[in-house]
């Protein structure tokens, strides 16, 4: 006889978001990175890429567009000399750091252990 | 004059265990979704099926081994009639939870937002 199949206790997933949908916030190859490196202030893209030593030119540049069109960071144009584009957190990328935290300390914790 | 290129203020990365890696403990196709599925206890390979309605026997069968090598959830083999094996996260994957939480409550006011 086959097992009767339990209903499910947990919450559905938020609608109208779905639970992939949401989590392609922080999608895309580097794009936590980017989010960390952008949490003490704005930098520039040279300086981003610095900070992700093997980040290409190309991917950085597709990914800054992405969590841009997201709302997840802003871009500023600066009026320095030469002019400068900066790119800071939104207030609600902001709110991804403790979640990007959380991750890391149970992945690293995992990690230690297994 | 090239602009300066400022020191970045963000900590670094905990090491050894890079964000990258950590990150990868809910990768895969569906990673999120299983883990998601399990909050309210242990669920049977099928009713996770039927959780997950668009995801393939293969792929979750394969996310289930790999999320159970990382340490995320255990598997257990029950002694009913038929034999049962069941998947419950563990006290590490639990703690996934409230990350997956703050980041699908971002992803949904973002979507809602832009």
């Amino acid at each position: 006889m086959a097992l009767k199949m339990l209903k499910n206790k947990s919450p559905a997933p938020p609608e109208p978001c779905m639970l992939t949908e949401c989590m392609a916030v922080i999608s895309g190859a580097w794009a936590p990175n980017v989010i960390w490196s952008l949490r003490a202030g704005p930098r520039r893209f040279s300086e981003l890429r610095a900070d992700i030593p093997p980040i290409s030119a190309k991917v950085l540049s597709a990914r800054l567009s992405e969590l841009e069109k997201k709302g997840v960071l802003v871009r500023h144009v600066k009026r320095t000399s030469p002019p400068s584009t900066e790119y800071e957190l939104t207030p609600l990328g902001a709110e991804l750091l403790p979640a990007l935290d959380a991750i890391v300390q149970v992945g690293h914790r995992l990690k230690a252990k297994f």
